[in-house]
């Protein structure tokens, strides 16, 4: 009998669209989690207990933390010092200082990557004083060391000339892959050593713009290449030693080798399909995950999955429209999740649609038409 | 452009576990209906605005009304007059106050389906003056007009002597039938007169005590059965007028006869199983209906689909104690909704598990499982 994981106080540390979703799952049990964000119109805010204050701030997490029996993050961006602190208190802490140590940090994930021998793009450190090795380096992609996300801290630097536009940030050059396909795959590991791996899944681009249009599960892969998907996944977490729920974004290059291109110790967007297309959805797994339960089997229920991001038309700022969203509630298998920001931005992600069919067409013309009917204006 | 229903305030009278799953269900548009109930440990008040008042006073349910647009109920026993006098100030109130009226007295009930000739069980009032009368109606079942639920309310009459045990309270004798089985179906309706109904469901009783042990859908029920059901229920709601989410529990005789036992103006335990089983859950439907927004598809999506309510035991009060969860957690396709009561009573309500499988053996292994490892002690 080893129900006591209900009467745990458990605090996350940040209160966004994840913690939003988290909240979600924990409400089938009951569970309360208390969040931690520094801006009061933060997603979870009206669905969960909230405290304001910032995740990066020492203090503030050692003082939230100290309340708490269990901690956990929903953005890696966090104040390390006050969780090893907490860890040294004796808090339990998933997933651990040590691997959001090796994680927050995407030179640390290069050289963790190096260490154990997992395949992955090449890199240099960027540094002034060797302009010509990092000349001969290219073409690349410059990626900052820590704070980037959705795009932000990276740029193409395809010819020396664009070198001169990197910023003033510790960084590093990755070399450019040839790549066929980009894949993400989620794994789940718990205190015992369990783990689950959720399928394969693919980003979608759109066949002109060089930008995502969708993520689809399955993967259109071959058995090899998911196997070698899941195989480095599952090493991954195994060598970070992590309890948590990690989401590894992978290149299939033109070689059909698989590289490991980023992790993140968390739920991720490349899972928000499985809230409605897998028999476990990566929130409710990733709770399984924390508190020690059995994991969840992660089989895809229909078909054919996917997920399209509600992001920000390009021209408007301000209090969000969501047009079109009737249209799209009239389709079956179509399921909108609106993270409530106050404000919409040029591309700023505003919520996702899941989308479920039968067969790969039905799939196709489902998301073309929520692609083409929902729109965020301001 | 019909999107303004992201900026009404909601208010719902009952914040109990119907309440909490209506929050689980609205929070993926980031809706924040706010509940109105007197326990200040009810079901939904962790996870959405909470206000703290009886459903039940005039005065309580008026100012409650007054600051919202669109007005709900979770539970029918709310201050009727507080409703119509809301109703006659402007505000939107679905279900209806008139359709309240008629449900939440089931002497009502019984005259509504007579007036329209819905097949359903006879009945006469329950008059101490007609002793004779009433003498000759037996064996059947007395019911007190309001205020029952899960069986409280309701005493079976098989003698003239069990009459002297009924309580003072107004009430009626129901003809007692030769039932084959339970059923139940849900429909909904939204302002555009739409309606979308969910596949029939059964309940299975326990083969030797006469308890339900669990719901099942699809009903093992023929063709036919299914689609009197189904028009049943249809035309239930239509003569009522009625938007929102109906429920319609029914009996099937052993002449094969579908007769309407109640009705409930709201979603409804035999649709608990939907949140995990069809394609759109009660709770998403119940929204989409009051909203006016295109109704859902409502498709199973498992072939078998069960839900056991959970209990508290029959020899336990107090805080409860959640046994076997674990081991009911590392069976796939099992997945257990608590509701957090803060006391367990016997046969208390404490949650529900809904179960999915591929074949009905399947379902009839998981069932007899989770019957028999997770118990409500305290």
């Amino acid at each position: 009998m080893k129900t006591s994981f209900l009467e745990k106080k458990i605090g996350l540390l940040g209160g966004g669209q994840l913690g939003l979703m988290m909240a979600q799952a924990a409400s089938d049990f009951h569970l309360t989690p208390e969040f931690l964000d520094s801006d009061p119109k933060a997603a979870v805010q009206p669905f969960a207990i909230s405290h304001l204050g910032s995740f990066g701030d020492y203090k503030t997490v050692l003082d939230f933390g100290k309340q708490m029996d269990l901690i956990s993050i929903e953005i890696e961006d966090v104040n390390l010092q006050a969780l090893f602190e907490l860890e040294a208190l004796g808090k339990t802490i998933f997933p651990q200082p040590q691997v959001l140590e090796v994680i927050k940090s995407k030179a640390n994930q290069k050289s963790f990557f190096k260490k154990f021998g997992f395949p992955s793009p090449d890199f240099i450190p960027f540094e002034q004083s060797k302009m010509e090795e990092m000349k001969e380096f290219l073409p690349a992609f410059w990626k900052q060391n820590e704070g980037g996300y959705d795009g932000k801290g990276v740029l193409k630097i395809d010819s020396p000339t664009d070198l001169a536009n990197i910023p003033n940030q510790t960084g590093f050059l990755e070399k450019k892959v040839d790549i066929q396909k980009e894949l993400a795959v989620l794994v789940a590991r718990n205190q015992t050593g369990d783990m689950e791996l959720f399928p394969v899944v693919e980003m979608v681009f759109h066949p002109t713009a060089h930008l995502v249009s969708y993520l689809k599960s399955p993967a259109d892969i071959s058995a090899e290449v998911e196997s070698e998907c899941r195989r480095l996944a599952q090493s991954c977490i195994e060598k970070l030693e992590m309890v948590g729920l990690l989401a590894v974004e992978l290149f299939l290059n033109t070689d059909n080798q698989v590289l490991i291109n980023e992790i993140s110790p968390r739920p991720h967007n490349s899972g928000h399909h499985t809230i409605e297309g897998n028999l476990t959805s990566q929130f409710q797994q990733f709770w399984r995950a924390i508190l020690n339960l059995p994991l969840g089997k992660t089989e895809a229920i229909f078909p054919y999955t996917a997920m399209v991001n509600l992001i920000g038309e390009p021209d408007f700022v301000g209090k969000p429209k969501y047009q079109g969203l009737d249209e799209i509630l009239a389709i079956p298998g179509v399921f909108p999740h609106l993270y409530g920001k106050g404000e919409t931005r040029p591309f700023r992600k505003m919520g996702h649609v899941t989308i479920v069919a039968q067969t790969l067409l039905e799939l196709e013309q489902k998301v073309y038409f929520v692609e083409n009917h929902l729109k965020i204006t301001a």
